[in-house]
């Protein structure tokens, strides 16, 4: 099955936006053994889109197109792909409700350009979206035509329609099939090597590595991904280290949400006090919905006036040791302690740059704080010359040792990579 | 002058690499004046690859190849293109004694592939890739076809001697020149329905939307950025109401930035207490490099018991009032201002969802607290039913208020979109 992307908008060729949803469809579609064949994004324009569909049809059994479906003068996707292949728009009265519904559920007053929306193309199946008021659609043919609102999260709703249209209509070679596992704290290039070996068995491996996590794929000649998946099980039981840094085989699983599963299962609450993480470890945990239930707050002192106010960090420590020490970060525990009762305790103080680094404590030295309540362990590490990885970094490894702490009894501080020095309190 | 980009990599598919090049070279191309038409991304085979060069051919005058000229198997583009224009390769000692001379000083054995770099299609101009093995080339013709390394780095080395070609060849027509704005708090719609008028002056409008902010394009028959600039600033003068809403003329600037810049160019700073935000305000301001100018920090409160202990809420208020109500976001405010002293100050407590919501105060209610020296407003704020969008849209509608403070004097908080109702305390 040869899948084409066309992505419609001139912000794509006008370098305003990255654009990230074909990355997501090719991750998507790879879950269901399916590949993207093709992409390409064209202006705002009906005869660009007209040439581009006329050209992909040649070559394709499925354009996906996205963008192009809004209100405005510059949304054309409806009308051009009814013109490419020749069917009526017809306006459809329940949708035209639910967009009238929107706008007066958010007190806005409806244009009556957001009218056009509510037409469909005669012959198609309409894919509802849920949080936004563009419908997509799927229309039937050679090739199927089907085409989704740009905006990324309106996207994420809408494709499992398209997904399960295409699973229930076609067949799909499925004699190899793919399992995933995720897991910290390795570097994808040991993994990589590791794994070779399992050629001589035929299973490809592939890897995919996002801050601090690596993604595994095994590609596996057996037909099931239930055969599949205890297959790659067994096999990962060669493989001791990396097997104990499998945090999850649910793809879609973060680290972050493996944590708060533990945590919510067990009755346990987290507290933060961070410096150079600014919040990210806060509002990465309060993504998950439901995290209230098992997170108290966080304490982002990122001014050293707040630290000594709020957390009680001493003057006296700040000026002989300075904010990024092992004793500010001690102190930022204590602090927290003192503030509300949690299981386990993150202090996060560091030079996330591009300015304030030193030749003793450069740019990249980052001090975490993990408490508990038979443990206190102060860890210094040397991250990234980058201010952006060394927040996502030292946020990662945040989650990375609450999820040993939580399986493992203990952080397995030892093995971190980047760490520079620890130190254990009675 | 037609502008085609084809990156070719079967990576670029298995959305495992974010094709950033393609960003790259609009943004460099529209310093000389041109903009890049369409865009394509095929796989390694040299079928597509061809097939996509007869299309692209048909409808460009320059086509932009990245990818493929390395040493492997899958580095196809250099014979194909050979292929399609019908010349021949011939191998250029010049090149291979440098690719020979680069594997020396890198002390590498040299595998015989890379000879396969050295290879020149008759007719074409060699670019040298002073940081690669991997030269580019331009090859003259209807339409002129142009090949760079994939990896970001060689091609940012070697596309000048592509600029300076056009430059050099083609007198680029200007009689069209590109603006952008970016404005805060208007609905897109608003916006295209507005400027419409301006269509009647030969200008061309685009509107894009990304959660509370909208860019807005211009395109004005004229040549030279900077004339097109003041026109579209005099033409603006007409829609008032809209004007007082761009916050940047730069469209790489963020309201978060334009805000930070602000803040620091008047010695100002900043402390929130966050609830439903998580975090995520925080987050968003100190992802800017040298944000521990203007801001203090965040007390990210999101537990009942950590806004009584830190911000002092009274039991009282979150027993008859509940959290999410004018009197806590009030509390908050105070609470702050205990802290420590800071310029603005900013309190947001909702309900985020998707649990949480009553008859009374759904999912989406937000109270937002805004303090400063002179004044303390209380909103009340009808969001979204999701979770995401709540805390995007609170977290964007606080810049908005800190941005016309710092701009009006005052958040214009009568004219928010989903404002439900406000306090003015004196």
């Amino acid at each position: 099955m040869r899948i084409a992307v066309l992505a419609i908008g001139n912000e794509l060729l006008d370098g305003l936006v990255v654009e990230n949803n074909s990355i997501y469809l090719s991750k998507e579609l790879s879950k269901i053994g399916l590949s993207v064949d093709q992409k390409m994004a064209v202006r705002d324009e009906k005869d660009k889109i007209l040439s581009a569909l006329a050209y992909l049809s040649g070559n394709s059994d499925i354009i996906i197109i996205t963008g192009g479906l809004g209100p405005t003068e510059d949304d054309k996707t409806r009308e051009t792909v009814a013109e490419f292949s020749g069917k009526k728009l017809n306006l459809d009265e329940s949708i035209l409700r639910w967009i009238t519904g929107r706008f007066a559920h958010m007190k806005i007053k409806m244009a009556p350009e957001n009218n056009k929306q509510a037409y469909v193309i005669e012959g198609s199946i309409v894919i509802p979206n849920p949080t936004g008021t563009a419908p997509g659609f799927i229309l039937p043919g050679k090739p199927i035509i089907t085409s989704f609102p740009g905006v990324p999260s309106e996207l994420k709703t809408m494709l499992p329609d398209l997904l399960k249209y295409i699973q229930a209509n076609y067949s799909i070679r499925k004699d190899i099939s793919s399992v995933y596992f995720r897991t910290i704290g390795l570097p994808e290039s040991y993994l990589d090597q590791s794994f070779k070996v399992l050629q001589n068995k035929g299973i490809t491996v592939g890897t995919i590595a996002h801050f601090g996590q690596v993604d595994i794929r095994f590609d596996i000649p057996i037909a099931g991904k239930e055969k599949a998946m205890e297959i790659a099980k067994q096999e990962l039981t060669a493989f001791p280290d990396i097997e104990k840094r499998v945090f999850s085989f649910n793809p879609e699983e973060s680290i972050i949400e493996a944590v708060f599963h533990l945590l919510k299962a067990r009755e346990k609450k987290v507290l933060f006090a961070e410096s150079c993480t600014g919040g990210l470890l806060s509002k990465m945990i309060t993504d998950i919905p439901g995290s209230s239930s098992v997170f108290l707050g966080s304490l982002v002192t990122y001014d050293n006036s707040l630290k000594q106010k709020i957390l009680g960090v001493k003057n006296e420590t700040l000026r002989s040791h300075g904010a990024v020490s092992f004793e500010a970060a001690r102190e930022m525990l204590e602090g927290l302690k003192n503030i509300a009762a949690a299981d386990y305790y993150i202090s996060v103080t560091g030079i996330a740059g591009p300015d304030g680094g030193s030749p003793e404590k450069p740019v990249g030295t980052v001090f975490i704080g993990f408490g508990s309540k038979t443990q206190t362990v102060l860890m210094r590490f040397l991250f990234s010359a980058e201010r952006d990885k060394n927040r996502d970094r030292s946020s990662m490894r945040v989650f990375e040792i609450l999820w040993e702490a939580l399986v493992y009894g203990s952080p397995d501080y030892k093995n971190y990579f980047g760490l520079i020095d620890f130190q254990i309190l009675p």
